[in-house]
């Protein structure tokens, strides 16, 4: 029989979709089991490690086995109990939070990343040129939704989705390089301002230290990255409308 | 005050990402103000029409506002009695069919069709040619959750996953153009018959009849499908492995 208490994340090494997941299990202080699969290209994968759909993450809590980022986040959320108590629509609000993040900054980073590979033809630096317009009005759009007088969505304590406007707002500036941080957190001071009151918190900030150095599975994304920041900055990120 | 009853989707004049929602309230027989919106360049578009991340499909249903998708897909599903009776366990296999569907399968065709634009230096017929047989195969992943005995995902009636893989067989099928749907078929039984056993219901009939010919809101659509249906069939879909 399962240990109802058992908590196992299954992702390869890297952040990915996987990290926001991780860092709120550990912000909550929840002991799990953060598999890193390395050998993904051996498949097939049994269904137990790779989910319904043959992707990773996949998530066991208990006798409850997940698939697929989006149905996981809300999973977790409910378990920690950070929708306790919230209205219907409030609740609703929170999953498009992690929703727009997920989907229309993280994975298209990790598209942009990749883009060679997935889309022929095209190159990191023009995807980037193409898209980083909006994956930075998506940003404003979710740091609109923080409150004033508190530090996180959730309040005094963060909830899921604080950690995916986190990780996107991380990642995006990775992906623009050193060379336009600086410009990314003086758009973004309400971001910027949620990134330092999430490493303030001593687990946040040990997952954070301890996190895979890559952002995707591709092995030479560090290559990718320096091509990317090798040019004239304000190519990757046009000045905003 | 907002009338308790009052349901309003609004996307643009196309399938994309909305038509299973619109298939799913439809075949429950909900009055729903089925707003195209044909004007979306004229920006800012109000929140009360685009959502908290300015992105369509939005939805009203009485005093609730959402956006994004899939938290819109799960109120349906919930607000429909979808969910009612059913295991934790069942219920996040089912958000997680929606989920594989639209950001595996609808998404990635849609980037497909606006690649040129989306993924400067790519076209519509490389990605389709190394993205298909991804696509196919989380199309039987879902075909395989369906039950041999019965219908649909959700037994007898059909619940918002089916709608979600009838959608997206149905969209693979588009883009894969006339001399492919037969292979397409052959290939995915399961999810032939559930097309044709949701068009055996009224108004699942009804919805397909009238819905928008365009699955994007790319005005060329027709031509980019015309170049793709043009050359040879098997570039576009290579052989499965």
């Amino acid at each position: 029989m399962a240990d109802t208490n058992q908590v196992i994340l299954r992702y390869f090494s890297c952040r990915g979709r996987a990290q926001p997941l991780r860092d709120a299990l550990s912000d909550a202080g929840v002991a799990f089991d953060d598999v890193q699969i390395t050998d993904w290209r051996a498949r097939p994968q049994p269904p137990e490690i790779a989910g319904l759909f043959g992707s990773l993450p996949t998530l066991t809590w208990g006798d409850v086995d997940a698939c697929e980022t989006l149905p996981m986040a809300r999973l977790i959320g409910e378990r920690l109990g950070h929708t306790r108590g919230l209205s219907e629509r409030r609740v609703v609000e929170l999953e498009a939070a992690c929703s727009a993040m997920l989907t229309d900054v993280l994975v298209p980073i990790a598209h942009a990343i990749w883009s060679d590979l997935l889309f022929p033809g095209s190159d990191a630096k023009g995807v980037t040129a193409r898209q980083s317009p909006r994956w930075r009005s998506k940003l404003a759009r979710a740091a609109a939704l923080l409150p004033r007088d508190r530090p996180f969505l959730g309040g005094e304590a963060p909830v899921i989705a604080d950690f995916f406007l986190f990780e996107a707002f991380d990642t995006l500036g990775m992906l623009l390089g050193p060379a336009l941080a600086p410009r990314l957190e003086r758009e973004l001071p309400r971001l910027t301002r949620l990134a330092r009151d999430l490493l303030a918190r001593p687990r946040v900030a040990s997952v954070y230290a301890a996190r895979p150095p890559r952002f995707t599975g591709r092995p030479d994304e560090p290559q990718v990255l320096a091509r990317l920041h090798a040019g004239d900055p304000s190519e990757l990120w046009p000045a905003s409308a």
